[in-house]
């Protein structure tokens, strides 16, 4: 019998083990439009906590005590949707569980053979070949409009989507300047290719950014790609060049409730002529997707973009998985393999 | 002799007296490409206290001990610039004192006869027909690219700029609500006509725009024009729909040094994906300008755009115009006659 984890109640600042319940689902005969599925891996992410919250945001509240929903490898059992088979490998939307019955409001996709066959693996469509990649490739290049010899600063450089954008950034001959937590990540974060690394949690940001432009001759940055708000934004306005671009893609800071700060430099929006974009994935992927696929596809295959999980193990770890983003306790894409 | 105001100290905070000190400007003879004038109008606008701090902004500080700048109208008494000839009556940024020479460092430019013939008075170029008119124009129909339907929310609405959204607004069928401080002035922005109109000194921003989208029946803005920054800006963010944009015009609040005030709602600019973008006039104007002309010159010809005037008379006038734009002391165009 499948099992799945509900959202019990919802989560006033971090998440905890007793907002969850792992509860069977139903055993039921395929309806139509409907396949059967056997999870392999599932993704984490950070925007999940915000559709924990009450309310709308950008996708949906999470309904209490139903199976929670998420990015998803699994293997199709037995369909009844025209196109999947059993033995497919697919990624949908129905995570948080180790299979059972998914519809098509999970959007299942067949993963693309011809990036099997070339030696991607299957929980990468969940980071660099997903969402976590993808929300780089539209950030960076899309939104932020970054080109070669831009200077480029990147917040929380060793999780899923900000190592990519190094390496995207990187493999685009751009200037790379990056922030991590603590010596691993950092030493990670230099083994990307970025061209300057510092510790957020061994300075303050503003100083130790304006460092690295120092050491690396440049006088400000062109690129911002925010994955975390707060101080780093602020850093990020006061260091900017004429006409930067911000890609504004996720403020971790504030996802659990945490007092904003003051932004003091928000003024040289105006000075420097900011550009501040907040983006979302999904409005856009489609637009891009066979773009990005041969883009990324071809970078990781060559071996310059790489990937690197921080993986759970069991069903029974996907709140503690899921937790640990908020802790800064993933390197790369934060998955839960079953 | 003609006199000139110097800066004679950086202000810390809101500028004071002691900062500026009126002096005799040298009686010099006329060199090649200068023009001795007398001047009739002289503009005071926000963006002067940035140019007072010390550092460079978007424009050049000010350097102390010399004269001050900044855009007046005057007429020619003698030329030896090509195209000028006494009488002329001249945009050129020689302000800040009565007369004497200007050179072409002071960008002296022609007024446009047609628009003068046809009843527009020459100050109006330092307004509506000049930088803050098109400070608006550009801001909110390019910058913000707001479109017919739009539901836009200005602030400081009783200002030189923000009048000026507001009446282009209405006069392209958008929704606006604006923010202004005190009866008066909003009693003026109600007669331009905007939508709804709250006091920001009457209670708190949000809940005073919240109740103005209920009252009209939206359900949030899609365009910001920002002139004061702080509060509103927060307001706005709190507010946006989908893909709603943010022309950051000016943040007078932060001007004079005030601490910025936290943005709770800056993790909206993701989930509503917001754009936030900052100009400047001067980067935009020569781009638009022969639209912005005949746009604007024929909305004000036809009275759709009307103009209203602070003024001040006499030269000794020019820093207590000057300080009264960060009191909230000017409606409309804050201009010193002389």
């Amino acid at each position: 019998m499948a099992k799945a984890w509900f959202l019990t109640s919802r989560p006033t600042g971090l998440p905890s083990a007793d907002n969850f319940a792992l509860r069977d689902l139903p055993d039921l005969p395929l309806g139509e439009d409907q396949l059967r599925v056997r999870n392999h891996w599932l993704s984490v992410d950070p925007y999940m906590r915000g559709r924990m919250n009450e309310g709308a945001s950008y996708a949906p509240a999470y309904p209490l005590d139903t199976p929670l929903t998420g990015g998803a490898i699994g293997e199709v059992l037995e369909s009844r949707i025209e196109g999947f088979a059993p033995g497919d490998l697919i990624l949908h939307l129905g995570g948080w569980r180790d299979g059972g019955i998914i519809t098509l409001d999970h959007m299942p996709r067949l993963l693309p053979v011809q990036w099997l066959d070339s030696g991607i693996k299957p929980q990468c469509f969940l980071h660099n070949m997903g969402l976590t990649g993808g929300t780089a490739w539209i950030g960076l290049l899309q939104v932020a409009a970054a080109r070669p010899g831009d200077v480029v600063f990147v917040s929380a450089a060793a999780g899923a989507v900000g190592s990519a954008v190094v390496q995207l950034a990187k493999a685009r001959e751009m200037t790379v300047i990056a922030s991590a937590g603590g010596p691993e990540k950092g030493e990670w974060v230099r083994d990307l290719g970025a061209d300057a690394v510092f510790d957020y949690k061994q300075g303050g940001v503003l100083d130790q950014l304006r460092g690295a432009l120092t050491r690396l001759g440049k006088p400000g940055i062109d690129v911002y790609f925010d994955n975390v708000g707060g101080e780093h934004l602020d850093a990020a306005l006061a260091t900017a060049n004429g006409f930067a671009r911000f890609a504004l893609c996720g403020m971790i800071d504030i996802y659990n409730g945490a007092a904003p700060q003051p932004l003091r430099y928000i003024g040289r929006a105006i000075a420097a002529r900011i550009r501040m974009e907040g983006f979302i994935y999904s409005d856009l992927f489609s637009r891009y997707m066979e773009e990005f696929y041969a883009d990324m596809g071809g970078l990781i295959a060559s071996g310059a973009v790489q990937m690197r999980e921080t993986v759970h193990d069991g069903l029974e770890s996907a709140p503690t998985a899921f937790g640990g983003l908020f802790a800064g306790q993933n390197i790369g894409k934060m998955l839960v393999r079953l």
